[in-house]
């Protein structure tokens, strides 16, 4: 029997760089804005302080999967946060990957999981 | 406007205590195996160390969320490692939080993520 097929839940694909929860966030935040976003609207969105936001930047930028271009704006620095392209893939890549360990999980599962769904369904939603 | 309003991407629901790799694995193992795993299968199924192991199984227990049992077969000591009530419960709550952020995120990412998909799936899948 091959290695790989005895370990089913090692989850190798999940990279922690992106699977990390503040970094997550980050990724998230940036797909669904294209053109960028402010450093200070990211801190924002993901309710992270300056120095966290810096840190996990940092992380994802070494990691290639964010750009962060600094520019001027009305005389004031204004700092814009992307994903790279190929960051763009990966993050989809790794949000397929949790598609699917959610898919698997919720079939064994059940009608369990429905409940699950609809107890953490927003109240207004 | 109410500051949860104003960030939409905190994932505060990710509870870090099953957001870990290791451990995210370890309860889906567990989800799909409600009579419990022994200590072994479970090592062998996610690909973890003894330690790492032991150490991912006491955070969990502390977190009430698997609970461990000790006994003894064919003359031989036996742990088997189940999913309490409550750690069921809780974690197909995160699952479902987890599968809201994928589908939030496939939403604004279109026809790529559907790309993603493709990529990722298993060759004999």
């Amino acid at each position: 029997m091959k290695k790989t097929d005895t370990a089913p839940f090692a989850y190798e694909g999940l990279d922690r760089v992106m699977h990390e929860k503040a970094r997550l966030g980050v990724l998230s935040s940036l797909v669904a804005h294209p053109k960028g976003l402010s450093f200070s609207d990211l801190k924002q969105m993901c309710r992270l302080s300056d120095g966290n936001l810096s840190r996990h930047l940092q992380v994802l930028q070494e990691a290639g999967l964010v750009e962060i271009t600094k520019a001027f704006e009305a005389n004031r620095p204004q700092t814009t946060c992307r994903l790279t392209r190929s960051g763009r893939k990966r993050f989809l890549e790794y949000l397929a990957l949790l598609e699917q360990l959610v898919r698997d999980a919720a079939e064994t599962a059940g009608e369990d999981f429905g409940q699950a769904r609809t107890r953490i369904a927003p109240a207004g939603g």
